[in-house]
Parts: structure tokens; sequence; C-alpha cells
């Protein structure tokens, strides 16, 4: 068991070295983490995160002349998909017939700079309601500090990634020994998502009323927050390796 | 009535211009606005910022020479009373005999930053469970944007501040139209309030198990936490007035 859960309503709320040694989930449910979560169910071989679409382009680009598998770019900015990609931020365009067996070089703004700041955390998962289970009981079995990190919206905290972030501690809670320790940002998550999701139909009632929901609303993606709003679809975890900057399915998936 | 609460939960998560226009309310509730919530009940003629000790001491110095009442320095650095000075931090401190009448020159590090952020608001409100009621009560007949200003403690997010944020925006609520809009942050915090408080005893349980609680105890001030969780004491609002630079009762107080 851990002995600790911390909890970055923003990255830029923790410094680089506080992560380190810790195991770190990144949450950008709406909807990086839970299209990433997604595409590895759906059997891709790996998604690669960039932070720029420059760079994601001459990845692509790299891959393609030299990789045994077909690769496809995925990602967005500000919601919508970047012109000459294969596939947007939607996780329902990421059904096995689409990505099986392929890499996917991915690029959102939010979720890859989250990811960049963990990243001297030992372990990194993507943490999603559609894996709410496995993350949990992979981070039972870890031990020392977790780090849940909200990768927000352009600097701003949502509420979304909050409610996940309260999922998986309250969830870490219900298995764990009395003495884990819980910061106050972890304490408040925890009592937000508990509030919220006391009446039934209230995650998703609460993801719609989030920035991230408003603003995928307002974009015409209404139907990915009842998509992201699913709990414990698929039993895998994706996590991020440090030597080959891939998000692969961990062992324990 | 406004229109939207946004609770920064640290001040650094807002620019200095988002608070153009709007009322803020700067909650250092551990101890800087409760303490001066106090002093001005007590009958301080004003309460005067300083960010810098050594700034505290010049305009102490200076206002010794010219100024009619007498004048105190009152502050802290890292929880304890400042060399030299006359008061600490603790608004056991600052009772009637001890502060009537004259202008106490302030500096703690949080609040006094959390207060400079916010300084293009038109009004600046300094809130505390002390003043709960006049506070909401005050920002109930504003109007356009609230925003609840949460001082945390060294770029840390600290739970009492933001359980007051909950208790401030939950009393709006209560009094408000249904129209009032909430920002992500602010409806975490409510919850936070309502979740921590449902059962008697309960504000000051989580005060004590806050980050800033914690740090109290740590350093002997256990009674400071019981006296800043009591709720409406006193029926005074400070505010901040930006051609003098004080902070005094405002007319409503």
């Amino acid at each position: 068991m851990p002995d600790e859960i911390r909890t970055c309503l923003l990255p830029v709320l923790s410094q680089p070295e506080d992560f380190s040694g810790s195991t770190a989930v990144i949450l950008d449910i709406l909807r990086a983490s839970s299209t990433i979560t997604t595409a590895l169910s759906s059997g891709a071989a790996a998604v690669i995160p960039c932070q720029e679409i420059e760079e994601a382009q001459q990845l692509a680009g790299k891959l393609s002349e030299t990789a045994d598998s077909e690769v496809l770019l995925g990602g967005e900015r500000m919601g919508v998909m970047i012109e000459g990609f294969d596939l947007d931020n939607s996780p329902a365009r990421y059904p096995a017939e689409v990505v099986s067996g392929k890499q996917i070089v991915f690029t959102t703004s939010n979720g890859t700079r989250a990811l960049k700041r963990a990243i001297q955390a030992s372990r990194i998962l993507i943490g999603s309601f559609l894996n709410l289970a496995a993350v949990v009981n992979e981070l039972s079995q870890s031990s020392g500090v977790v780090y849940l990190v909200c990768a927000g919206t352009d600097g701003a905290i949502t509420g979304e990634d909050c409610l996940c972030a309260g999922a998986i501690a309250a969830g870490l809670q219900s298995v764990s020994s009395p003495e884990l320790t819980l910061d106050d940002a972890t304490r408040m998550v925890v009592d937000y998502y508990q509030s919220q999701t006391s009446s039934p139909g209230g995650l998703l009632t609460a993801m719609r009323a989030s920035q991230g929901g408003r603003n995928l609303i307002q974009r015409g993606f209404e139907e990915d927050i009842r998509l992201c709003s699913e709990r414990d679809c698929y039993a895998v975890l994706p996590e991020y390796n440090h030597e080959s900057g891939r998000i692969m399915l961990a062992s324990a998936g």
C-alpha cells in the first residue's frame, strides 16, 4: 500500500522534483486519458505522446519508414482535429478495427504537458474513469507516494479531472489502512467526487457541468462526455515507458 | 446579486487582470484574515498590510512620528513573531485593550501576497469564519464577479482557506437566484465545506486536519485553530482601501 496520496490540481502546482520516486497518475479525463485508455484497450501497440504538432508529424514520418506496424497520427488542438491528422481526440474514434496493432503518435496540449511535468516519477500511469478499478488496484500494490496529476485546461483547474482524482483516492482509501495520508487537495477531491456521485447519474451530471464538459458540449462532442464517464469499462493500465517514450499496457494490465 | 463566483485556490492561479472589476475576498484563514477581522472588531483604527518586514518597520517608524494614534507592528514569518515586533499573528493577541484606536502595520507572507495579486479588483474584502455572515451579506449586494482568493501556504493549496471559500459560496448560493454561475473550483470547495461540516464539530475537526491546522499544532498554536473556526463572532467587514493602502471597516460593517 502507498503511504500517502497527493493531488496536484494543476501540473504547475508541483515542482518536477516533487515527483521523484513516486507513482504518478496522469488525469486528462476529457479526453486524452480516456482516449489513450480506449486505444490500448482496442489493441493499439502503443501511444506515443508528443508536445508539439510538428514533432508528432516528424516522428510519425520517421516511424512509417522504419516500423513494422502502421502509424496513425492522433490528437487535437482546442478540442478539434489537427489538419492532416488521421484521428481526433474522441475515444469513439479509436475502436479495434481502426487502431488494433497500430502505433499512434498522439498530441494534446494539456495531457502531454502534465505527463512531461511528472517525468521524474518512478512510474507514470494514465488514469480515467474507464479503467478506474485497474488504476486503483495497481496503486494499492504500490508503495511510497502516489501523485494524482490533474491536467486541467490551459492553466485552469477543471472539475472533470478533480472528479477522477477523487474517485481514485476514494477507491484507494476503501482498500487501505487508516495510516494512508491524504494532502488537503486530495481530501477536497474525495469530498467533491463523493458528493457529486451520491445520487444516481450524478457523475454524468457533474461531468457535463464541469469546464471540460461545457467545452465539449459547445463544440458538439456531447456524446464523448458520456463515453468518458463510464466507470470500469476496460481492465487495461496504460503506462508511460521512460526509455522508449511510449505509453503501452503495463504488465498488470 | 453577483452573476458569478470564482474561487482562486491559490493567488498564482489567477492573473492580476482577471480581478479587474470584481469584488475579491482575501482568505488567509490561519491566521491573517482572522487576525485582521479580530483587530478591527476590537476597535483598531486600521491594519496596514506590508509585504516585507523592512517595509513594515520603516512605515511604522514614519507613522509613529506623524500619526495621531499609536502604531503597533504585527505579523509573522513561518508562524512566529518577528523580532522587534509588538504582536504576532494570533487573533488572541488583538483584544480591545491592546489595539483599540491604534494603527497596526502588519506583515504576513501569504495573506499579503494574495491581496497584492488581487489589487486590480474594484473592492477587496477580508473574509474569515469569524465574519462569515457579514461577508456573505455584503457579497449578496454586489454585482458582477466575486473572486474568493485562497492565500494558501508558500505556494501550496491549503484546506482551511478552501473551507472558508466553500462556506462563503454556499452562503451566497443559499440566498441567490439559480442563475448564479459557479466555476469548477467553487463547486469543489462548496462540496468540501458541506461534507466536512455535515456532522457536529466537523469544521473544527477539518480545520485541525488541514495543512494550516497541522502547522499550527506543531508550533504550539493549537488554541488559535479553535479561535479561527468560530463562525459569525463579529459583524465587521474589513475592506482594503486602494488609495490609503489601509484595511479599515467598510461602511457596511
